[in-house]
């Protein structure tokens, strides 16, 4: 998570803002609470710098400061809020998902990349106690799972090999996938196939199918998948019996995203 | 909303940082998608200025451009994930809000302050059709709500006169309280009594009772409400039947929260 200017000696670029944004992002669930010295181990930038932007967030009420310690306030929920409220995401996906939900009895979730990862939009939960603990806002890497998979397979060529040149490939169990050879072969046959699946990489026990949601033709504009536990249904049968009912909701979310030119620009990939 | 820095001369305080930050707050459910102009416009900032933040905000990923138009992107929902899943908000205190769900039918919720508003961190719902819509990240003024007038009537003289002089008291609904004097004698007297109640005053049909979460000692950290159809229950009924059952749970999530000071530091107001 190393910051630097994207654009040196851009004078449209405010280096300034994007260190500040990177000073609030480095608080995480595995960080929660850190001193200076760890804020700028963690952004890489000038101690000196975090210290200013500190103290610029916690008089805006978006850090609260106890002794040398730093964290966040829930004064950070209004970006994210002011996103979900705005956009009527809900309205328009949350209906097929549930209907895959109903009819499968798996969980259904609609999600698009940010960075190294796949973030959760929305995820129709079912009862069933194994399950995984997804919901808005949630991350995952992309490499580790299906929906990050079938995302990054339509992706072009270049962003492709970036991603896969600079992304660790971290063993989260015994089945995932740490080889960028095997990765690569796996994204062009999901492009091909039009799906992604995964067993037991993100963790044990999970199983799940993605496809891409279409709009505007043929632009990606997000994935939806089916998730469950591997004791109720195998990888092969996951697919083979979920993967009409998914493409037939990623048609329904996709013409929906057609009539809402709003939602859809904010989910173009940049 | 106007932005204008609020620690003129302060080498520490980054203002553009500030200012970036107001630009990002200035798209709402009101104001999903603006043009450069309208983004001046809300935040006062100089179109030039807002120029810049807009710029880096879409190089960053927070900002979609689509021709003249600006709006969010799903990026910003980062900052408030970060939160929820770095505070264990959920497990300390959704045990007591769902006995108090459960025991009195009502949906029941936790807020805190953030600037003239009350801002939703858990929301405990019922399967009734007539409900207030509430979710982590609402929003709704202080003056109308019950929980925004407990969480004002504990705050100093000071705090609160700001609030009187600075906030627009809008008629909502015909009930709306909107006179500056009738809102410090109702503050009063909820301080005196340790709860406050509404009715029909954010909107129709919705009516509530709200108390306090003290933590360490005699701190208010929090509120907690009972909200639930005027059709089902008069105001005095709900304020008469409702009270012990939510000063149990306030006292529950205050002890729970003695036992988390990152919790309790990070919704400490400021």
């Amino acid at each position: 998570m190393k910051a630097q200017s994207r654009r040196d000696g851009d004078p449209e670029f405010l280096s300034t803002l994007e260190r500040g944004l990177s000073v609030l992002r480095a608080f995480d669930q595995t960080r929660p609470e850190m001193q200076l010295s760890e804020v700028a181990a963690v952004t890489g930038l000038n101690p000196a710098v975090v210290r200013r932007c500190l103290n610029t967030l916690v008089k805006l009420g978006y850090v609260a400061q106890h002794g040398r310690r730093f964290l966040l306030r829930p004064e950070v929920l209004v970006f994210g809020s002011a996103y979900l409220a705005s956009m009527n995401l809900e309205e328009v996906a949350a209906p097929a998902l549930q209907t895959v939900r109903d009819s499968t009895g798996d969980s259904a979730s609609l999600a698009v990349l940010s960075g190294d990862d796949v973030l959760y939009l929305l995820h129709v939960s079912t009862n069933r106690t194994i399950r995984l603990r997804a919901g808005v806002g949630t991350r995952f890497p992309i490499y580790a799972t299906s929906l990050g998979r079938i995302l990054l397979a339509y992706r072009d060529d270049e962003a492709i090999e970036d991603y896969l040149s600079r992304a660790k490939l971290e063993r989260l169990t015994e089945h995932t996938i740490t080889s960028a050879a095997t990765l690569r072969k796996m994204l062009k046959t999901a492009r091909k196939d039009g799906y992604a699946s995964a067993q037991d990489e993100l963790d044990y026990g999970i199983v799940s199918v993605s496809v891409p949601v279409m709009a505007s033709g043929d632009q990606v504009a997000a994935a939806i998948n089916c998730s469950t536990s591997t004791t109720r249904v195998s990888r092969e049968e996951l697919i083979e019996t979920r993967l009409p009912e998914l493409r037939a909701a990623a048609r329904k979310i996709g013409d929906a995203l057609d009539r809402w030119p709003f939602l859809l620009h904010s989910l173009k990939q940049v």
